[in-house]
């Protein structure tokens, strides 16, 4: 599972020296950090949309085009996905002692 | 990296069996989809606004509260993170084929 | 003050006669709902946008498009603005009363 | 119509001498912009997912909410919703020529 967004890590890293004519990416970066922000928030709108719509292959998608972008911004702050992850890793490791706990109390 | 997300996503499952009030995904299971979407609508906006701050720790921190929401959507409805993954390695697939050829041609 | 909204009702209501190629609106209109409410989450987006960078004259301009959509919307559901003047009319009235009675208290 | 946004601009700069435990206003000002801005994100996903469930009262309900936020960070930031209006007028009348034109031409 985790490959997917080393590697896609990866591309967006490499998409910083392109041309911004020659990838979709590295156009957003040279439109800068306004233009990748306005892509959460329309991706955001369009899952939430898919949701409403009770579309799974729409959900996918759009949950894709979301991920993706925050993906892009991160390439774009210097901020690796693995600290995201850590940080999820960090709150669910919580969380999975607060599971235990409260089975423990019944 | 990967394996935060499938622990994340089996943490989601098991939680669909919890009481409500024993923890935060459980209600939010309880209140229903329209719930779990504001959420997503709502980390959207604070991702994009501690990026705005040019906060890193922020970034990480809502990213991580934006894709976590986004796994309750997923679970909630049913569909795997894999699936999400799987339509990101297509198109960066896609992208790296692109990338390839816009190098040749120069 | 009224009057343009008054007015903005009125034209949205005749652009739904109008040519999709003709104008922006009606483009809206042909194309559905769901692209009127893309809109709305991008422009509310903008709108946090341009209010981060404290920019007066962008956060006029942001709040301009996002009610305009937003009375687009309206326009496509069959729904008066004054349904929204109400439901504002109503609540700040009453909080109005409060505020008074808060007063009061004191 | 106007009256009531004009009305609501008063109670919002009024409540700026409130103590923030008084009123919801004086509250959302204490805790600040982003405070604000959180709720634009929210009650525009909110508007969106009302306007998928096809909800007449849910949207205007939640327009309103939306109207209101905005409404509020337009006085936190200084700005009259005068403002608003005129460059909605100042649109919409360039509009209506366009409009006209199109007409004529056909």
């Amino acid at each position: 599972m985790s490959d997917v967004l080393r590697k896609l890590a990866e591309v967006l890293e490499e998409r910083k020296q392109a041309d911004p004519d020659s990838s979709y990416v590295a156009k957003l970066y040279s439109k800068g950090l306004d233009s990748i922000l306005k892509k959460i928030g329309e991706e955001a709108t369009e899952t939430v949309m898919a949701a409403k719509d009770g579309d799974a292959d729409q959900i996918i998608y759009e949950t894709a085009d979301l991920w993706f972008h925050s993906m892009v911004l991160l390439a774009h702050q210097g901020i690796s996905p693995d600290d995201v992850l850590n940080e999820l890793d960090r709150r669910f490791g919580l969380s999975g002692l607060e599971e235990k706990a409260s089975r423990t109390e019944k």
